[in-house]
């Protein structure tokens, strides 16, 4: 298919202090749009000057949340741009799809849209320190009608929006609440797809986090209660004294390409990495006999984000005295030289555009 | 408040054979429309020609699921217009916003919105047999951020649907697959409420019961995979030797507003109803014992809908002979009656427009 091109009649002013970009505020020039109908499959690809969308009120995805998303990045390192593992998020779109009743995109097509999107917008993407520019591709359900069932037409676009560091003032480990009131997916359910109605889930609980001083919330399962799953947006690592542990792929959390990447390297350097079931109170209990010795959360936004306090049932658990442990700033690290391509990354990682 | 009009130029041919409407496909001449933002609250309330509406493609409620809806009718006898008790309507919306982190509605001004809406509407309101004005009030996140955080600006629409008789050839039995292996939602998610989320994550499951010949499904609860929930769009009750049972409101399904007329009549006629929680395993042993006299589904679309198979764990249970029963029949009657205002209802059900 071949992509369509219209050119803006105006281009924006661009954000001069990339310390002020904070996340997903801007937006570029450009955004890419896709349809989808019965009889054409997916259509009419195009770049389009940003602005806003016309929809029918009686649009399905405005009321039966069958919407999903994914969330990548692009970098910049001396002048030119990489993607990571886009390859990645377009297959996990597809899996997010399947779960949603939306039908497949070709994920070849959409790296080939994605990389000229991205050269089309090449001098948005921030080159300062850890700046980079946030890609958001997402689907809609547009078929004007109310009744309960997949929609017949969807519209696909790709937003760009260029974003400041996450940590402002430097990798800081943050603080958790454990989450035993409210239940963001369950096995069954949508939590392995990147789907609207998994964030609606988990806004009130983020609320009521926040309120109590904790920056996000690591969610327990909604069928024992007792199973750690993953934070807000972040899957999340435990480095014991033996080893590494992180929550198995149990149908309920999202399957993070981050998660994916630590695993890989983690493996690859010769340490010990286990997926499993892991209880709240295993976490507890390590921590107690003093073999908890880091945690960290795992995601597009935050790289690899180190936890400094875990709060569980009444309990403050400070780990690693409230610092930066050695395992999660060599990660950072890694990944970040990868990502950034100061380095060069396990093969297929790095894509440049 | 006082709600703004806006005259459409050209109104729109009506449907002339009711029965064709179909359910949720046409849209009436007007609809409602009010913003919210965190300065003024709920603002500039407007009745304007029914239209698409424009939003920013970063705008919240596209990607994080934050959308709540309502769903009631407006009932056409003898020339009138009814609603039926649609101040329940407004008090569950504000119960989904609570949820959804939306700000609340005030009840009483959406009541006198929806009123003047039907009123200029009137004409719209079906008047052949069973056919009705379905009215989908809905609110969306309009916040044009990427961040994962309730939305600081919402939109509320009121649109209306002229739609045709729920059975086409008369009240007849449906046939329902009680899924075991996909969940709707969980206690402590957004089950309750009149959420995107709720329906994205039945989809598939619906798609798969129509597959194999049924035409909803009947969710069993998330944690214990056992306890009866509810049906697609409807809440069920089971007609034993020993009267009548529904399940219980537990904190993951809807609090239906026909189940409650449901159980109210039926109390006031002096009958046994209990709410409790209720085994898929108790239904089929009831039923082999020669106990489960019927099973209706409850709801705004279908009012009361009998159900004649039950297909579950690969044993067909046929309930009545696949026939419509007395009680289902009965409650039927005397809720379109009332619904139609053909009968008085109890104090405050018919609100006259
Ligand atoms: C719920 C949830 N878990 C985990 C992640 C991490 O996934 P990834 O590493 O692919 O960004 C995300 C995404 O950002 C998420 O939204
Ligand atoms: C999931 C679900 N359960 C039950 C119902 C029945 O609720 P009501 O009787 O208020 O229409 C509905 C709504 O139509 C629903 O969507």
């Amino acid at each position: 298919m071949d992509i369509r091109f219209e050119k803006s009649l105006k281009l924006k002013e661009k954000i001069k202090d990339e310390n002020k970009l904070g996340f997903g505020t801007y937006f570029t020039d450009y955004m890419f749009l896709m349809d989808y109908d019965e009889k054409n499959g997916w259509n009419d690809p195009r770049i389009v000057p940003y602005g806003n969308i016309e929809i029918q009120p009686s649009a399905m995805g405005l009321h039966y949340g069958q919407t999903i998303f994914e969330g990548l990045k692009a970098y910049k390192n001396d002048g030119k741009v990489y993607l990571f593992r886009a390859d990645e998020n377009f297959k996990r779109m597809n899996e997010s799809n399947d779960r949603l009743c939306i039908p497949p995109v070709d994920e070849e097509f959409m790296m080939e849209a994605l990389k000229k999107l991205i050269d089309i917008e090449r001098d948005w993407v921030p080159d300062s320190k850890e700046a980079s520019l946030y890609i958001r591709p997402f689907i809609i359900a547009t078929e004007p009608k109310l009744g309960v069932h997949p929609s017949d037409s969807y519209l696909l676009m790709i937003i760009l929006s260029p974003s400041g560091p996450y940590y402002k003032d430097g990798l800081a480990p943050m603080k958790i609440y454990v989450e035993d009131k409210y239940v963001r997916a369950v096995k069954g359910g949508i939590g392995t797809a990147k789907a609207g109605g998994n964030y609606a889930a988990s806004l009130k609980s983020q609320i009521e986090a926040e309120e109590n001083g904790y920056f996000q919330v690591l969610w327990i399962d909604g069928v024992d209660r007792k199973y750690v799953e993953e934070v807000g947006s972040m899957n999340i690592f435990f480095v014991t004294d033996d080893g590494i542990i992180t929550p198995e792929l149990n149908g309920s959390i999202l399957s993070g390409i981050t998660r994916k990447s630590i695993i890989e390297l983690l493996k690859a350097e010769g340490q010990k990495v286990v997926e499993k079931k892991i209880a709240i109170d295993e976490i507890m209990d390590l921590h107690k006999k003093g073999k908890l010795l880091e945690v960290f959360g795992t995601g597009t936004a935050a790289v690899v984000s180190p936890v400094g306090e875990l709060f569980y049932n009444g309990e403050k658990v400070v780990i690693n005295n409230g610092e930066i442990g050695k395992v999660s700033q060599h990660l950072y690290d890694e990944l970040t030289d990868i990502q950034w391509a100061r380095k060069k990354g396990p093969e297929g990682w790095q894509i440049e555009v």
